[in-house]
């Protein structure tokens, strides 16, 4: 990191006039311990999980859509696959425990822990060991496909609902600050959803005073687990980790809460339109890229950001310095 | 316009959940009358020219380092360079009014009007025939280049000086709340700045109160008025400006005050580290995309807000909506 900023004063450039790419480049630098670490190989893992308490009216969407929108991804046709497709990263999509039995595909990891969690209104998600086995299958993703840069992604209706419960939990923050819209919820359906995250803190109380492996079983979702091990693997392999919006925001800070260091990896992708993830980011000490007014998840902000990071590395390894440059330093 | 927005609708993703991009792909089908303009042919025109007001101490850097920087994109050594071939950008460099003999290089435009502009502070940068000779060339490189989408950059030692005083002149806005730190001057140097512009708005004056002409011509600058040139060119035919940082948004304002109706055609891609940016900004009607702390110009913010403006168009295109996706919308 000390080489990365003494080579940033050198460039071509008044002193800081890159701003945040400036910074973000020898924090690359840290993570990685180069200040060349290759980005080309970017994998957005997009995982997919049913959640219990979709049943009790907290989006604006039916459960039916997490395995119709897992076949919209394998074709091709969602948000995720077409940003992808523009900032070259490849997409891999994991059912971690949706509710469906799903085709076969050679684009599906098929990482099914089982077939939805229970409502969080009304015991835990998932027992502990299933929550390991989830962290543990979001681990092997990444160590099977060895990218460069780990982006990451989520599809389940219901999940921002038991984020902002994780959220509360580990922060002790009041659900009314922290649960949003979701997908679009009317007011009857945030209500909905405030009492839904209320309720599933109180029947969990115990659980959450145990640690985050317990919290997240109890009020945390099978893809959110998924990505809490995606964040741990990468941190603990030195790999960056582009944080998308609010659910896996809430999984960066579960993480966080299991590996203190993890943090140093994440990058934070964008500012999500819902509420509570300003406080999120916030926690974990990161200042988001864009600010875009995005909600859609899958890792569309992550995704979106990559370029910007690209963009970080190749200033501080291409850009001439003042002297090869021949250009005056100052007055 | 509308049929893009009902397509919006239908893609298979809450409305909305895209924000900013939704409205961006748009505007983008209004300004081309198409719902896929190609964007593939972007060109980054960056203007170089020097400032008689540079003598006056209101920069960090000598004025030197305006052909020696000149030298640099040549080369590829800028930071405009790098970004440029890290999104897919190709960067055309003109001579507008450099001070120096620059040598002959095929990737540079020699459209100089002047060897820079007189000091704004003891009376008019330039003429009024060399202002539109400047604008005019600016609008013949659209022309000569035929780019899908134009991309502005600058690079001008004391270029934020002639910008403050060009967006004072415009707005009436007091030169305290417009005059920044440009490349980093220290307290001083920004006192210094600060009275240089407030010398140079009561001089010019009786120019002022003419119109933008005769301000772009009095207290502007020569890439300046090149950068007036390529925006009316882009409005008139239809193509897309992303609109760089402080000086193109000086630029920006000119033209629209020009013609009211080239803001349509304007994409601001960040909001400046530089004072008085985001008032621009506003009174442009326009949205950054980014808000990085850049304050570098050359191009550089627009450069990193391509790839948000080729995936909002590509979003829109290549979605599955509902029913191809056999997605249920809404419950």
């Amino acid at each position: 990191m000390r080489t990365a900023a003494a080579r940033q004063a050198r460039l071509t450039k008044p002193t800081g006039s890159l701003g945040r790419l400036e910074d973000l480049s020898i924090r690359l630098a840290g993570m990685t311990g180069r200040l060349d670490p290759p980005l080309e190989r970017a994998v957005v893992f997009t995982l997919a999980a049913d959640h219990g308490v979709a049943a009790e009216g907290v989006s604006a969407y039916p459960r039916e859509v997490t395995p119709q929108m897992v076949l919209n991804f394998l074709r091709g046709g969602a948000a995720i696959n077409v940003i992808a497709r523009e900032v070259g990263a490849r997409v891999v999509v994991a059912d971690m425990g949706v509710d469906a039995d799903l085709p076969a595909h050679p684009e599906l990891r098929e990482l099914k822990i089982r077939r939805g969690t229970g409502s969080i209104t009304r015991g835990p998600a998932m027992t502990e060991a299933e929550a390991t086995r989830a962290i543990d299958a979001g681990r092997q993703l990444v160590a099977g496909e060895d990218p460069d840069i780990v982006l990451t992604g989520d599809m389940g209706i219901g999940n921002t609902t038991a984020s902002a419960a994780l959220i509360c939990a580990l922060t002790g923050l009041d659900p009314r600050l922290v649960v949003g819209r979701g997908t679009g919820v009317d007011d009857e359906g945030l209500r909905r959803k405030q009492a839904a995250v209320a309720r599933a803190l109180e029947v969990n109380d115990a659980a959450i005073r145990r640690g985050p492996l317990a919290t997240l079983a109890a009020v945390g979702g099978l893809e959110i687990a998924g990505l809490v091990g995606l964040i741990l693997q990468a941190a603990e392999t030195r790999r960056p980790v582009i944080i998308d919006g609010f659910i896996s925001g809430a999984a960066a800070l579960t993480a966080a809460a299991m590996d203190g260091g993890a943090p140093d990896y994440m990058i934070a992708s964008h500012r999500s339109h819902e509420l509570g993830h300003a406080m999120v980011l916030e926690r974990l000490g990161l200042q988001p890229l864009l600010d875009l007014d995005l909600r859609l998840g899958e890792g569309t902000g992550a995704a979106l950001a990559l370029p910007l990071v690209r963009a970080a590395v190749r200033l501080l390894n291409e850009m001439a310095t003042f002297d090869e440059a021949g250009v005056s330093d100052r007055a």
